[in-house]
Formats: structure tokens, sequence, C-alpha cells
């Protein structure tokens, strides 16, 4: 099977301007099959404040209410996924901006859960791979706005972190699929505050421990736990690390390493 | 050679929830390779005076500047793009929301004219069909939101009813192409407040007969014009007429044709 890359980056890399060219040179630049999947970034929350629209934030996810909805599928999927496409198409990468509603590529449902009303927040039911695959064989880059549907005409919004690891989770039919998610730091780290403590691989007997000694920050977690998840569905390896290192990350030279 | 509708529907039938309800369920039951091409409508000039950005129309094109851009990406290719996908999606129509920049579709340039600087407005050089081929023989049916590039990273807004046609003769290489117009009115009429003075079939003779007799409103010539354009360079026929007689329209019993 060929390999594939689904690599993540976060709002961080997208607010900007310059670790988010870098990280989209290198990008453009890898001689393999590949997936970009974005988050979002500050300029919802902006656009919000402009409208006058409250914006509530729980566990990281955002309340999604009708109003926020809107500017959620404005900026995710129409001013930051199609000025990105169009960054890489100047460095002759032929990406296709995509999100869950199109191609019919990720179907959710909206969050039912007894203590918090998300909104119109979509959790994962199925990524259908067929456009995907064929996009890609035709040599296209798909890149994915985290805006999800529930095939009933409901847009949803939907975290990143866990579009990118559903949609490496449905490629392992196809392809060696590798995960990357790229933020701000350099990995996971011993000491947050240091970046050459960066733990260079971690496996589930690690993780453990490094849970129990509260090395591994809140914030973290969820990311990690989502890796092993991954791991155990068929995906290679999930690595973790700065947007600016991909070339690095990919080539397992930075960044934490999930195996 | 297969037959392809390309289908465009304006601003005035988007923001007319009823109207866009009838038409997308007509759309999306033609059984029949097809791309709906969707224009603007108010939101994004709402959306611009909520912001306090003005705007300025010259000969019913948006003078574009950076922040009219932002909003023109935000609203057509995110969020009218996505909510027409997600309709048709919810229909059972297997719909793809693509700009001009994904998978190169629309190449562009930033229009130069001596006179007005219309910003950020794009004319189109070359439609690439490669994409849209690939995905209709697939049965994805594209809709295609008024956004285009100029292969160096730029955005540009550019006219829909521009490239409904540019799509449509792009594609009469592969396909026996037919483009329609739907919009609010019946047609070309001989009397704009007498529906019932629709003008069934125009060709060049009566065209110039028409023209010159005052019969053809001014903002219809524009839209006429094209429409030989695209006949002279192997569109079959090009129909005008209202949306919520889809179905009729594309089997020559409402509408104007031109032939």
């Amino acid at each position: 099977m060929d390999k594939l890359l689904v690599i993540k980056i976060g709002g961080n890399v997208i607010d900007d301007e310059q670790k988010l060219a870098i990280f989209l040179q290198t990008f453009a630049q890898i001689d393999a099959k590949k997936i970009l999947v974005h988050g979002g970034g500050k300029m919802a929350t902006r656009l919000a404040e402009q409208l006058n629209i409250p914006q509530q934030m729980v566990d990281g996810r955002r309340i999604t209410d009708r109003e926020t909805l809107k500017i959620v599928t404005m900026v995710y999927a129409g001013y930051i996924n199609k000025n990105l496409v169009a960054a890489l198409q100047s460095m002759g990468c032929n990406a296709i901006g995509l999100t869950g509603v199109d191609g019919n590529v990720i179907k959710a449902h909206k969050r039912q859960q007894a203590n918090v009303d998300y909104g119109f927040v979509g959790d994962v039911d199925l990524v259908e791979t067929r456009l995907l695959h064929s996009l890609i064989e035709q040599q296209y880059i798909p890149v994915i706005a985290p805006v999800t549907h529930n095939a009933s005409g409901q847009l949803l919004n939907t975290n990143a972190d866990t579009i990118a690891a559903e949609i490496a989770k449905a490629m392992c039919k196809m392809y060696n699929v590798n995960l990357v998610y790229c933020f701000e730091k350099e990995g996971v780290m011993k000491d947050v505050n240091d970046d050459g403590s960066v733990i260079s691989e971690i496996d589930q007997q690690l993780y453990q421990t490094l849970k129990s000694d509260g090395v591994i920050a809140a914030g973290m977690i969820p990311k990690v736990d989502n890796a092993f998840i991954a791991i155990s569905q068929g995906v290679k390896s999930v690595i973790i690390g700065k947007a600016e290192k991909l070339e690095q990350l990919i080539n397992y030279q930075a960044g934490t390493t999930i195996k």
C-alpha cells in the first residue's frame, strides 16, 4: 500500500502568517500522498465580536448556536479554506478545499449530551472514503475544513483534531497512514516550559506512567488518547509537533511519535 | 457525447427560501449530468453593512476591495455554497462544493480597466476541465461558487453568469452542453410587465431586431450577448427563465431559448 500523510494544523498556526507560510511551503513540497485538515483560529471569534454574537466555550469546544454556525461556516469553510487552497495552488500544489458536506465525505450527528447543549456541534459517524481516494489517486490534495453535516441538510461544527483522526482511520483500508498533528509546541514535553524536554516516543506503557505522574498536561490528554485509538485502528504512527518543523516531523526527527 | 446541464441560479433565488427549495428539489431530481453555478445574493451586502464596510457597485459589479473580498469569500464560498451542498445532499444529490481555486478549476486575472478599479474582481482566463470531468463521471454534482484565483495566491470575485458560460464552453469538448440561467423572470419578454409576453426562442436575426426596437432591456443585453457567444463556441442551447420552472426550462416548455 502507498503511504498517505494526514496532516492537521491548528488555529494557532493559521493565525501566524509567518509560521503558516513556512508550514505551507514545506507541505506543498512533500513528495507523498497527503491530506491537510485545518482548524479555525481567532478569526471566527473576532468576527463574532464584531457582529456582537456572544461566544461560549466548554472544554475547548465552541458552543455553536445558529449564528455562530454561520460564522464558523463562513470563516472555516470559506475564508480560511479557500485562502489555504489558493496559497497551496500558488506553490504548485494542486489542492482542493472540502468540508465533510462535500461528496458526503463526513457524516456526523448533532452532539447529544445531558449536561451541556453544544448546539450545532457534530460528532463523526462515518468518513466516506470514495471521493478522497479518487482525488488522491488523481494527485489532488484535499484540504479539509472542520464542518460536517447530518445528511438531513444541517451543517455541524466539528473538532478538527477529531476529523483528522477519523479520516486517518478510514483511509487505512487503502493506505499506510501517518497522522501528523502540527501545533505551536515541540510535542509532548516533560516540562511545558522547556522546549528541549520533548519526549520523542510514547507507547501505552510510558503514557500511563506519564499520566499518573501528571507529566502530560490536561489539554494534551485528549490528543494523545485519540492518537492511541487511531493506532489501535490501523494508523501506522501519530506524530505531534511544531508546524514549522513539518519536514522533520514526518521523518521522525522532531516532535513526539505515538506508536 | 452525453448531455451535460450547466445551471446557474442568481442571488434573487438564493435570497428567497421558498423559491430556492423548489429549485433545489427539481435540480436534485434531474436525471442527467449536471453542474450548478450560484451567485451571491443580499447576504454579502448585509454582512458588509453590519461590519461597516462601504459597498460600491459599478455596472452590476461589486467593487471588491480587500475587506469586501473577505466577505465575498466567506459568504459565497462558505455560507451559501456549503448550505446549498448540504441541502442537495439531504435530497440524495451527491453535491460537491467548489470554487475556481479548488483543483485550479478556474484561473482568472485581476481586471485591468483604465477608467474603473474594480479591485479584486477576476476575469476568466481558463477553465481546467480535468477535475469537473472526473467528478461528473463519478456521479458527483459540482456546485460552484463565484470565486476564482490568479494562480499566484490571490482570490478573485468573479461574475457567476460568466463562470457558468465559461464552464459550459469548456465542457463542450466532452459533453453536449445546455446552459440554463435561472432567475426571477419568465425569460426575455416583449413587455417586462407582462409575464405572458415571454419570447420562447431567439436567434441572431430576431435578437438584432429586438435590440434595435429597444424591446430587450439594458440589463438583459449582456446575458443574451454571452449566450450567443456560448452558442458560437459549441454550447447546444442557452435557456433563460424562472428558477421555479427549472423542469419546464430544461424541456424547452418555458423560458427563452437562445439558439
